[in-house]
């Protein structure tokens, strides 16, 4: 008994449809492993939770109510922005982790998130070594933009894609209803500020027969290419959709959505790369153009969730656990792709220190070499990614996700004071 | 066989997640009833295609393609924005339309669309007669905006409402995740320039503890009433998710969305009524937003389409063939509501002629007093049309949409200009 310690698990960063599938991944197997792990405390807030010893007691969850997060979008427990500068100058915040793990005898730190995540989880691994106090930190990823290295995929883009793709698909059969005398042009604004993951999902629809223009952050913005593309697509087809990614931008890296607009009393307004684009069509071709952007609502579809995507977050959870029971420290659990077709993958394990502040961006032969597609091997990579469809239940025509109690460990420590 | 005429089927404006299961009711139902129905012939492009004689043999496709459009968004013939105008001045246009009725043995129009739609459809039967040339003009309704009056609902707008209620769930418990250290505010721009039937399903959300406001277009925007109320739920639960129909609009009638905004080189930028909202409520209360603007995706998503709407899209067009055959004309067969619960309807049939040119706004106790939200006479009203799912077929991730051959009917006129 004297080796059983508890867990501490956290949510970091922007949430997906299926960041919570891993918390249930992660919850379930450590109730398995109840000689080993006592219970799972999760932050309230993520590793604010941590910081401010704001503690909650996931036992006092029920079965059903931790199964029910695998089909619940969002954070269950609350996420934050919060990044943990350098051990150097922000040595007091880590040396506060490691007392409140001490304080709670958590010996598991289960960190779910993105790169910066994986930054915090590595160094936490470090100094609690250095410190005398072992907490055996394993990463869980997770990131709708795709861009860790090492795994062949992260946790959440799936069922971004899967989202995209149909959303992109359906909108461009009603754009082609339309174009006869109506709408010609459908932009469709998509996340991924730095690597164009999920915009390339949008490309998927072309063997739909779907004429689709693709722009990339990866790929230099040029108008003038660009309206020629549109032009030729509209003559050849009389309509054409647009999927633009939030991170396009211009040569001189200025964004797309940055165009220096004011209202009427001179304030700058914020807009988004979409309706920006669909002006620029207006302007020089002329024709009528729909946009949408799809924002929050992209990342936390959980209705067409991918299933791949669900099983992976799930599988990566529980993965976690079980290296964290066999003594890994300092590790993420990934997916390592076997074959395409059929699709198959099995669950490995990636060391921090090569995962930590290393961002994964479309590989050029990934995109068309006119820049503004996606090339048959991209779509050999995306498609295993979206198949199969996890539908919530539905109760009264809405989706029946939880929302947990969330009770709150007692505190034993002296408040602190984040800066 | 003397009697044995030939239908005509068009979609006119925009296309919804189900008008196609409208025409799957009206050709699969005309099918049946060969011994007095011949072909079925579809407008390319709705209306357009009977002015320009570009008919569609629908016979030509197989029963596999016809039954598939019933899970087909968008407008399977092409739809048009395409508004006949008085009989007296476009006399031509009308006439054109019974040349093209009589030259290919059509006694059958059946035209699928809102109110202007409806006013054609009961034009042409009234010239039909005058002409001596007899056509049975039947109204199939459709419109996402679910404004036609006599009828409960409008097929497309159940589909739209669930949408917009999963949608506004999903991304509520996003926010919800991030609101303690990012967004608190997310806003979702829905459809609906008239009336606020659709913004009105945001409004469902609450009653699974979501704080929600509603701006219609039937409640002029006061700004400063809207941003306390903002601010009283952010301070209560930490976040609010706002849901603004485009038609919202000021006291003066100007619409929120426009803003008179200019880009850097004074050029007039046109936006959505959610940015406006969102800069809005950052500017005076500081909370970190997002926003979405759905758009098509919200009218196109036959992915999460209601079943209830599905099945009353198709049982609409199959009794506006029933109808036809029976000798009615210049009528639309309408949903009428036996009960709430259990949700029972009927479907009979309204004249066209209190059909035409009425648009149906909300009721005032269907919105709360405070004017941001839906009574529980509403959500009564809403919840029957958005239940159960009706999941199209997927195959490689991506759902299986039907693109028909749509064949030419040979020509036999000479041609029409349109103007």
């Amino acid at each position: 008994m004297a080796r059983k310690k508890n867990a501490f698990y956290a949510q970091s960063g922007g949430v997906t449809a299926v960041i919570n599938a891993s918390a249930c991944g992660v919850i379930e197997t450590a109730r398995k492993h109840d000689d080993v792990i006592g219970k799972v405390y999760a932050g309230r807030n993520g590793i604010i939770g941590a910081l401010t010893e704001d503690l909650i007691d996931t036992s006092k969850e029920s079965i059903a109510a931790i199964r029910a997060l695998r089909n619940t979008p969002s954070g269950a427990f609350g996420s934050c922005r919060y990044k943990l500068k350098s051990l150097e100058t922000h040595k007091r915040e880590y040396e506060r982790l490691i007392e409140v793990f001490k304080a709670h005898n958590i010996g598991y730190f289960f960190y779910n998130g993105g790169g910066d995540s994986a930054d915090t989880c590595f160094k936490i691994s470090q100094l609690s070594e250095q410190m005398g106090y072992g907490v055996q930190a394993i990463h869980v990823p997770k990131t709708v933009d795709n861009d860790l290295p090492i795994t062949d995929c992260c946790p959440g883009f799936g069922s971004v894609a899967k989202y995209v793709a149909v959303s992109a698909l359906e909108a461009s059969f009603d754009v082609r209803s339309m174009a006869r005398t109506s709408t010609k042009v459908f932009v469709l604004e998509v996340m991924g500020r730095h690597a164009g993951w999920i915009a390339a999902a949008g490309g998927l629809i072309e063997d739909h027969g779907i004429p689709v223009v693709i722009l990339f952050p990866e790929v230099e913005f040029d108008e003038k290419k660009f309206l020629a593309r549109v032009d030729a697509l509209v003559k050849e087809h009389g309509y054409c959709t647009v999927v633009v990614s939030e991170g396009c931008h211009y040569p001189d890296g200025r964004f797309l959505a940055e165009q220096g607009t004011r209202d009427a009393f001179g304030h700058a307004q914020l807009g988004g790369a979409a309706p920006v684009v669909a002006n620029m069509i207006k302007d020089a071709l002329g024709h009528k153009f729909h946009w949408a952007v799809a924002d929050y609502l992209q990342r936390a579809a959980r209705h067409i969730a991918s299933k791949t995507d669900v099983k992976q977050a799930y599988e990566l959870g529980k993965k976690a656990v079980e290296l964290a029971v066999k003594g890994h420290n300092a590790v993420m659990p990934t997916v390592e792709r076997v074959s395409n077709v059929p699709y198959k993958y099995r669950i490995g394990v990636a060391p921090l220190a090569k995962v930590a502040n290393v961002e994964k961006f479309m590989p050029r032969d990934f995109i068309t070499a006119d820049g503004f597609g996606i090339t048959a091997k991209c779509k050999r990579y995306l498609l295993p990614l979206i198949q199969g469809e996890d539908y919530p239940t539905y109760e009264n025509g809405l989706p029946v996700y939880v929302t947990l109690k969330n009770r709150a460990v007692a505190k034993k420590l002296s408040p602190f004071e984040l800066k």
